[in-house]
């Protein structure tokens, strides 16, 4: 397998996520050595989830899984690029399209960006 | 000031850089609050170079600066992506115009970008 390198940040390594059709950048998030491998073995993005310390199929709750369509390795095999197939056409738990959906203008955050459901109505509890 | 998360991860957030025209991702790296409060100044992307543990004016020493165009800030205020004009049109250190100019293919990294000039012509010592 190749080479990452998880030493250094603890055991993570940060993942960019990128719409292969449109090259939106729909997220980023970071990977453990075990989400990576079934990230390469099912073809379906899995990270680390920080928050709940624990591994996450990205949708696994929602549905808004993504397909991988090509991996890329940074110059120090520190990162990871992603191009998905999002499924379902949204990124964000909030229901954006992309997580960055906020465009910093006049030192103010804009909303520019597709919303495509209400969390509400996905997320149960 | 729009309030970035920086305590989450030690004091740095990660920044996805982007090209504004054509949408390659370039690189990413991470910010501190002064780094990220110089790159809202001067409107060039600086950076917290963790190896040399100093701010990081991206291109200082090669002249590969990136101007800033837009910034977006994701759901969580945790990351940040800004799309930048790339000057010169090389963002990677080995020369190439994207640090993710390897595709992972048949579990090897073959090369797959375009390349822009020899470090060893650039980078003296």
């Amino acid at each position: 397998m190749v080479e990452l390198n998880f030493e250094k940040q603890g055991g993570l390594i940060p993942v960019v996520i990128q719409d292969f059709k449109t090259k939106e950048v729909l997220m980023m998030a970071y990977t453990d050595i075990t989400a990576w491998k079934l990230t390469l073995k099912t073809g379906l993005v899995h990270f680390w989830s920080r928050s709940r310390k624990k591994i996450w199929k990205k949708g696994e709750e929602s549905g808004y899984i993504q397909e991988v369509k090509e991996i890329r390795i940074d110059c120090d095999e520190d990162s990871i690029l992603i191009k998905v197939r999002q499924v379902k056409g949204a990124a964000c738990h909030k229901g954006y399209r992309s997580c960055f959906y906020r465009v910093l203008q006049n030192n103010k955050l804009k909303k520019d960006g597709e919303k495509i459901f209400e969390p509400k109505e996905i997320y149960k509890d």
